[in-house]
């Protein structure tokens, strides 16, 4: 690597540097947006960030967001305060503030992951083997609608062919899109897990074509620290209803295991 | 009803009293225990009834609590922040103090449920048919290991006897638990919704029995107001790993609406 000094694109996007005791600034990146709105999932791996640097124990457990205005790109500054540290996990309460505004606030569990942990039991969940990323499609900077999504500049987000039908106009009804995830020249850990939780374009693409699909709310677990490579990542819509539609995600890691999770409620205008 | 003056079981248990602006005081009942403690469910009503108390909105849409530590019945006092005001939404921070301490942090937004929405989509959902109440089983005050479930005296909570296995010692192995709950004297609203998705025993149950099952996080959606009648509710396991399982919780109302919905992050030691 020929700038071993600068961190990676998605490490240096998230960065926060402690400016008081608890009190952090940060520079929203314009790279990390969609049609000029920063990624709901990039703004709590900030957040996290911050979470994980005033507290004693090492990743993110938990991260549930509720999310008040978007900012715009550009410097913003974040306000934590913990709430307990026990022995083997802590809480910590986060606000993300720009222009003066508080923006997201985020509850977050901190913990320690053991890389010797292994699943205990798995039968709850779908298998990620059954989808192959040999043959999936790349999601472009630019969205059929004209729209610019900058973010996939940065990233290699491929999805399965089968599920691309919303780009021609023919949705399978399913509501369901499985995709791979891969950040430029680092790999995931449990901070970058939080912007794949929310990397999918919305799985109501695969029902119904709508315009933006806001987040109000967006709950986070990582359940293990990923291994090296691409991720696997399922988002599926479960309930339209009151022009709401809620959103699971599940992320595996190239040894298919189960590593990150989330829900999601979300605005839509549809029918 | 005799006592017409007097507000029902749930609400008597979960009322706020407003002390000075935005600050409110509770009486944790003995009641709504579990082997002496709190239900989590039970808790977070509390916090959304003084959350909707400082909004202009009506209904809580979303909640998410993270568990500090766990309060004793008695007197508690909780403090709310209003994040933002728009609109059709509102966001409140809640806090819940007992002896001192805080015990649960949760963010909520509350939105208005209009009663002539229909849902628009339900086809991410499993069916609430195919189960029948006639059957199921009432579940006891004090439990199989001789632990008194005080709460079991308020509700009439009924299991599956299909899901009941774990009571003779045969878990079926599935982590899945189908129940139907009502409350005395009133129907549900958004508010004990909230209690409903944390009412069932914990579905890893049905995989393997094990000691308390400590609520990390919880996350709740409302979807709808409920219609009169007992609600049926799904609780379902899907992953242990790290000594840590996610339940997700779906409860329907008694037209098969899915009214509400959950996912919770819990510690437990298994192997």
């Amino acid at each position: 690597m020929s700038h071993s000094e600068e961190p990676a694109a998605f490490t240096a996007a998230s960065m926060v540097e402690e400016i008081s005791p608890g009190r952090f600034e940060t520079a929203i990146s314009p790279g990390w947006t969609i049609g000029g709105k920063p990624n709901g999932g990039y703004l709590l791996a900030i957040l996290a960030r911050a979470a994980t640097h005033v507290s004693p124990h090492d990743h993110v457990l938990a991260a549930s967001a509720h999310y008040l205005r978007s900012p715009d790109p550009g410097p913003a500054s974040i306000e934590t305060e913990v709430l307990r540290v026990g022995r083997s996990a802590s809480q910590v309460r986060t606000r993300l503030i720009h222009d003066g505004k508080p923006c997201i606030e985020a509850l977050t569990t901190i913990g320690t992951l053991d890389p010797h942990d292994k699943p205990y039991w798995t039968e709850g969940l779908p298998s990620p083997e059954i989808r192959d990323r040999a043959d999936a499609i790349r999601v472009p900077g630019t969205n059929p609608a004209g729209l610019r999504v900058a973010i996939m500049d940065q990233v290699d987000l491929r999805i399965d062919p089968e599920d691309m039908g919303f780009g021609v106009g023919k949705p399978s009804g399913k509501g369901e899109l499985n995709g791979w995830l891969e950040l430029p020249g680092e790999d995931f850990d449990p901070i970058s897990l939080l912007y794949a939780l929310d990397s999918l374009p919305p799985a109501t693409f695969d029902i119904e074509m709508s315009g933006w699909v806001p987040t109000f709310e967006l709950t986070a677990y990582i359940r293990a620290v990923p291994t090296p490579g691409p991720v696997r990542i399922q988002q599926r819509a479960q309930l339209i209803d009151a022009h709401k539609v809620d959103e699971v995600c599940l992320v595996w890691d190239s040894t298919g295991r189960l590593v990150a999770q989330a829900t999601q409620l979300a605005g839509i205008r549809l029918g």
